[in-house]
């Protein structure tokens, strides 16, 4: 047999293939598309005529294969709040990768970054970390029927939390299906989601105080938590307001609920997550995205009462759980670096400019007079086609020819001025922005805005 | 604002707190109870009086922080199929790492690495990867749901399939709740799991043909897939036999419901996993484990017509999916590295040793004179305290004086002889175990035998 050694000059030979051959983009779709439904591994990453191959990346530029540098204004869907390869984050990994990447034992690392995070916002008591986002609000989800003998969650319309069917339904609810807005229905995201699924999830209008409180007294006695993101990107990228947020929860004390958050995306927003926004705290909190340093990560914090139903010290432990790759070192120690760095003087940083980039869009969309509108919370900040800012997942809706008007801005922004956003066109920056990027990012909307807008001015007269 | 490179130096100092102190596991533990609730962040490697810590990990030797060595035949739970710290998996990780470790775009090792798994096993034509085993089986379910227009599933008893909620019922079924074995109750892993879930999950007897079919055919019209684990851990590290996979094939096929296997833990069994064993092949396979190289990972395998629910090039996207993580490269890179070099001679070669280890340790049983049977396929073996080795889930299920009997030998190894083996009293090897450790764990197993005979007796004449 050849030894490793040997092995591993061929297996970097054959990965580096292409770029010896200079196979292009396209090239490489054809082959994934051989090998991976539709060519990729995850929707989000889908683009038409093929999606583009990365070379390389480095703090807010991504270089493809093709050569093209792009600014990230991305992050990996919010993932990443230093950029890529933050040498301080490559360093720590790069000395844990020589210790090993997991073990059937504990690692010390854990219980520091569990104390880092815990010490972020005073919910946060206990936490147990996982692999993915999903995996976190799945686990929360389980941990709220454990905790309260009951089988139901409530959750708002439109508002993503991840791939575990309780957690997807309505998702993507639409004029055709999602029926009266004092009830709406539970629309189900995958073909054949189970009917006892979509009769476990009750779903209302986010920040609409009246509507929703009367649909969760309907199902009171059997509701184990109302599932909040308190900045949801997919229901518009709407803030929580104070009394909406402050209602659900008086509603969860005094009918032994839990109040549930998916910071997922949100935990940026303070040092605090959002939840620091308000005057209450949730009884659990979902975490993921840039805790992991960039690596996969999940995680959920809360109350020691609660989280106790996972503690395998208990005679009966009432939601067993268990996960091979769940703490692993190399995603906690990238974790950990990554969050000492995301310190208090940060957040006000990347916030601070995250807010003069909104006001420079705003400008562009004075000069190109267009009806645009823009929310967001914090680094994050999301581009209407509507004239006033959405309030409510159904007023964010995009009909068929508001999407092509945003895909066309989208696509302009990516091809032509090499910006790289999110496909809601929405921008999750990282430290590593300047205000250098932020000139290039109005300049190019404001270019961008120019070419629909006929286009849109023609749909807004109609 | 200091500069990073100063608050690395201060976050290295914070991290290496605990060995400059020279903190033992117990007063880690003690600190980990603070913020994590039972001190782990896995049930698995909870251990009373507390868990010990990796300081590092190298090939099949973990160094805890109080500096004892011990041999690894848990392999982080069959995940590390070379072992830690493998050299050329942290060689290519280390270099992508300098590139970034996840985009908003594909990259070329994702291609790479689905065609190198795909070449394996005849049934895999396209492949999708997540982020865990965990996500692995649950996207399996849903893509069985989405194809078949159908919402139940099938699954065995005592079967481990991850941490979703319709994959976990029965997993811990037992005398006082699993019923008549012509149709076993459907007995929930986790405190209040909604009637929906256990209602859409029907349990049948692993190897038991006869049953099983008759099971089957009470909900012929509504079961969208069949879910078997060729060699389930904690069934009993039982083989399916020919003639019960075939029968669940020719059910399927006769049915319109699809045949998907688990095989997380399993690969590892043949170059093209346990499947290859079988004339037939599943409609789809769930990977993970070995397949990540150390890092998180799961993916699903399977027939085109199947797997083009995924697709999201189709005008109706029937199983809409995505993961931030899913696919990152530093997963791929690794998982290539790995699988890479578990060729068909690495295959061999290891399950050879592991069946050399089984004769050794049946040699051992002679020796001390106890009644213990062994069971297992490939690299993996399971030691049960029962005379013969159990043919069923309800043979292989033990009582709680088996159970402190089995732990007792557990602790004898890992405390006394240094050796890591998982909780059930099972080895997964990996490929850097040597003769050398096969006889080290022998001769320990023969003086574990020797302790636990009194007892062991004593339960068996009764």
């Amino acid at each position: 047999m050849i030894s490793w050694k040997d092995k591993l000059v061929i297996i970097d030979m054959k990965l580096q293939h292409s770029t010896e051959r200079k196979q292009t983009s396209k090239e490489i779709y054809r082959q994934a598309c051989g090998v991976i439904p539709g060519g990729v591994s995850r929707n989000t990453v889908y683009r038409r005529p093929n999606p583009d191959y990365v070379a390389n990346a480095s703090g807010c530029y991504v270089t493809d294969i093709e050569g093209v540098q792009r600014v990230d204004f991305a992050n990996n869907m919010a993932a990443l709040i230093h950029g890529h390869a933050h040498p301080a984050i490559v360093d720590a990994v790069t000395e844990q990768l020589k210790k090993g990447t997991a073990y059937t034992l504990a690692s010390e690392v854990e219980v520091r970054f569990a104390q880092l995070l815990n010490e972020r916002a005073p919910g946060f008591e206990k936490i147990r970390f996982v692999n993915s986002g999903t995996e976190a609000v799945m686990a929360m989800i389980k941990a709220s029927r454990a905790y309260t003998n009951r089988p139901k969650i409530a959750k708002a319309e439109g508002a993503y939390h991840g791939t575990y069917d309780f957690a997807e339904i309505s998702q993507t609810a639409n004029p055709t299906n999602w029926g009266d807005i004092k009830k709406p229905n539970s629309v189900p995201l995958a073909n054949s989601t189970p009917q006892g699924v979509l009769n476990d999830v009750i779903i209302f209008p986010y920040n609409d105080i009246e509507k929703t409180i009367a649909i969760l007294d309907a199902h009171a006695d059997q509701i184990a938590c109302v599932l909040i993101d308190p900045v949801p990107h997919r229901v518009g990228l709407l803030k929580g307001t104070n009394e909406f947020i402050e209602a659900l929860y008086q509603w969860t004390r005094k009918n032994d609920a839990l109040l549930v958050f998916d910071e997922v995306v949100t935990l940026r927003v303070n040092y605090g997550g959002a939840q620091e926004n308000f005057s209450i705290k949730p009884d659990l909190t979902a975490l993921g995205k840039i805790i992991g340093g960039g690596f996969p990560v999940g995680a959920i914090a809360g109350r020691s009462e609660v989280m106790k139903v996972l503690d395998p010290s208990e005679l009966k432990i009432r939601f067993p759980h268990s996960g091979t790759f769940s703490a692993n070192p190399i995603t906690m120690t990238a974790g950990y670096v990554a969050m000492d760095l995301f310190d208090k003087a940060a957040v006000l940083k990347i916030n601070a400019l995250a807010q003069k980039a909104i006001m420079q869009i705003e400008q562009a969309i004075k000069i190109a007079e267009v009806s645009i509108s823009i929310t967001g919370a914090g680094s994050m900040f999301r581009i209407h086609p509507k004239k006033t800012p959405p309030k409510t997942y159904r007023e964010a809706y995009q009909s068929n020819v508001e999407k092509s008007i945003i895909n066309e801005l989208l696509d302009y922004l990516y091809y032509k001025e090499n910006i790289m956003m999110i496909n809601t066109c929405a921008c999750m920056f990282s430290t590593i922005i300047s205000q250098k990027e932020v000139d290039v990012l109005a300049e190019a909307m404001l270019n961008g805005f120019k070419l629909i807008k006929p286009k849109l001015d023609k749909l807004q007269t109609n």
